[in-house]
């Protein structure tokens, strides 16, 4: 029996209600050593009340040493083994985008990319073309039609980002990305990983083809590069594993995407303290598992911007006090991953963690809401698929393991 | 995809140079309760910089309670399962003294022994005959000839010991020691563990038998007794899983035959300060991962004497100040077990361990090296396995994981 199906087996319907608020990118590093990260550096009242309250630690997001992306970063707090549960970006992103994807569609990503006369790739983004120029071409290759019994679907994203669904029987999206990830030179061709994936290859080139055809009359968004090829393959639902009401919060679609993958009601926020509040309000009617994300710290950290990070989590502290506002029997604070400003990037540390509400131990340091004060929480160091079902049970709903 | 084809897919070429720095047996305990360990009493000073400098924590070498032999714990430190990957020491005995074993050979520990006109075992170790004595025994040995096709090498490894290597097609090395660990009792058979080596089983005994005609002059070394049979199987190399160009320093055969199955190239050290100074400043010429091992604290552990395992922590320390004299970005200090002078043997305790340069989190405490510091420290309690990859990560050696 893997762990998903004994969590599973022991859940307990309950009327409690939890918070799960993930600042993305939330721990870092200090800047000089033995000095205080971004997080100890940021003035968060909030954060540190709950964190005194109740329990704090540290999870580790994928294995020790690994810098995860979003996704599987994500599909981790939700409980679900990241690496024997990846799930592809192009998947995801059709999820994001609220696509009703089924069971055996492959998607992948697209970028409106510019071809020059020679056939290479002179910018892999198109100028970043905004999105009253990128939807209309995507609704223009929506008409694309491929040989076969074979249903193709291109929806707009963002800006210069599309996604691309194929539907029809023995699909396999075990395909390369064609996005060279260099200019200068011309796209790769969507080269099957695995011979089972041979004929849905030769669709995707078949697509790549009369995109090309169809964008010949465009300056900057004169082709596509496509990415994370996926055969959807839909999760176990923590609504039927966990008999929870999911719902999530989130501004930006790839979030979206994983909420929906593991069968959360989605709540489209705009971006801000306002936009979370609201549709959080909006959430907790009907829904007891409440996923809220806060996107932009890991956006300053991603810049190598220590302060405009410090900054970014003050303002996620604000998120919190107004999350607040509604009942909530236990809240759980963390971070999908690090992303340090010194390094600019994702990284391996683990990620400070609390649980306020229902039965806790004491911190043996007690120091608030950081990553050196929460070496010493109650809770230790886990993995980040072991939170879940921690919150679960300070909600009261896993229930004993034998007589 | 087991977590060595994770973290090998995920491993970046870099210019950084790591030292792997393994003092044996370093972990200790108090003698009184609530007391200092041995490593606690040490004077240390270039340990406590390098621990304050960085990020410390514990590690626990195979699983908790388990105390493991210098074999397992050396694997588990190589980033390699300790269960899974069991190397027996009778192929280690044969790596150790730089023979060139090959894929299907079967390889053994020799223990020249005193037999009685009774045939029973007199004394395991034959009076601990030294090398002038011992070596061209093994010599006389070399030239047994056994049924078949399976060609028989005997190489001495140091006073009492040898090791004996059969190579042919179809060997088997699943079996039983013939050292019936008592005197008074005659050797054991050589029995197979597996239906697939009786074969190899029966030439063992032919061995031994042939070996007896041989030493029959022999007052002391009038027999022998084998131990640690096994099958060589190659390892993965760390070259071909990370990328490096491995190094290993070490004084002990043992040692080097674990760094050769792991794919190290091997400098012989002489034992002592300079010894190893001077052939780290050898490897790091031309590898970028250098493995450094001091061997005497664990030996005056297992002596049982606190003070003298002191001392050679002291030593041990002096000799980290000769090695950072080379240019390393990233230094990692810890044992590969703890060995208690107060047991007198290896023990199941985590070890101490500190990671230095690269991007590191303060610990909690800040108290230097020692076991009860290390409690506190940024890296927690992880499992030996997870050190490498750690390692790696603070040296810029592995990717992300997932878009």
């Amino acid at each position: 029996m893997n762990r998903l199906e004994i969590y599973s087996q022991l859940a307990l319907p309950a009327d409690s209600r939890i918070l799960y608020y993930v600042i993305d990118g939330l721990g870092g590093l200090p800047v000089t050593p033995g000095g205080p990260t971004e997080l100890e550096t940021a003035d968060t009242p909030t954060l540190d009340r709950l964190a005194r309250a109740g329990s704090t630690g540290l999870i580790t997001p994928i294995l020790p040493g690994v810098a995860p992306g979003s996704g599987p970063a994500h599909l981790a707090l939700f409980g679900y083994d990241p690496v024997e549960t990846l799930v592809g970006r192009g998947v995801l992103a059709a999820l994001g985008i609220g696509f009703d994807l089924r069971p055996g569609d492959v998607a992948a990503r697209i970028n409106f990319c510019t071809i020059d006369a020679d056939g290479n790739v002179a910018d892999r983004r198109a100028g970043r073309i905004d999105t009253p120029v990128g939807a209309p071409l995507a609704e223009r290759l929506d008409a694309i039609e491929l040989d076969g019994d074979v249903e193709c679907f291109v929806c707009h994203v963002k800006q210069y980002r599309a996604c691309v669904v194929l539907r029809g029987a023995g699909l396999d999206g075990r395909i390369a990305d064609t996005d060279p990830q260099a200019t200068g030179v011309p796209p790769k061709h969507p080269v099957p990983r695995h011979a089972d994936a041979e004929a849905t290859a030769a669709l995707a080139a078949q697509f790549i083809a009369k995109a090309g055809e169809l964008l010949a009359d465009q300056e900057q968004a004169s082709g596509v590069l496509l990415r994370g090829f996926d055969t959807y393959r839909p999760l176990p639902s923590m609504v039927d594993l966990y008999s929870l009401r999911p719902a999530a919060v989130a501004a930006y679609p790839m979030y979206r995407g994983v909420a929906r993958a593991v069968g959360m009601h989605v709540f489209e926020a705009a971006d801000g303290i306002d936009g979370l509040a609201q549709a959080t309000r909006d959430a907790v009617s009907e829904h007891d598992f409440v996923y809220v994300h806060y996107k932009t710290t890991d956006s300053r950290g991603e810049d190598g911007d220590f302060d405009a990070k410090v900054k970014e989590i003050e303002n996620a502290d604000r998120v919190a006090d107004r999350l607040l506002e509604n009942d909530f029997d236990v809240v759980m604070v963390t971070g999908d991953h690090s992303t340090p400003a010194a390094m600019a990037s994702h990284s391996w540390h683990p990620v400070p963690v609390l649980i306020s509400g229902g039965p806790c131990r004491a911190d043996a340091g007690g120091g608030g809401f950081g990553e050196t004060a929460c070496l010493q929480g109650a809770l230790g160091t886990l993995s980040s698929v072991d939170l879940l079902p921690l919150v679960l049970a300070q909600a009261g709903r896993i229930g004993k393991f034998g007589a």
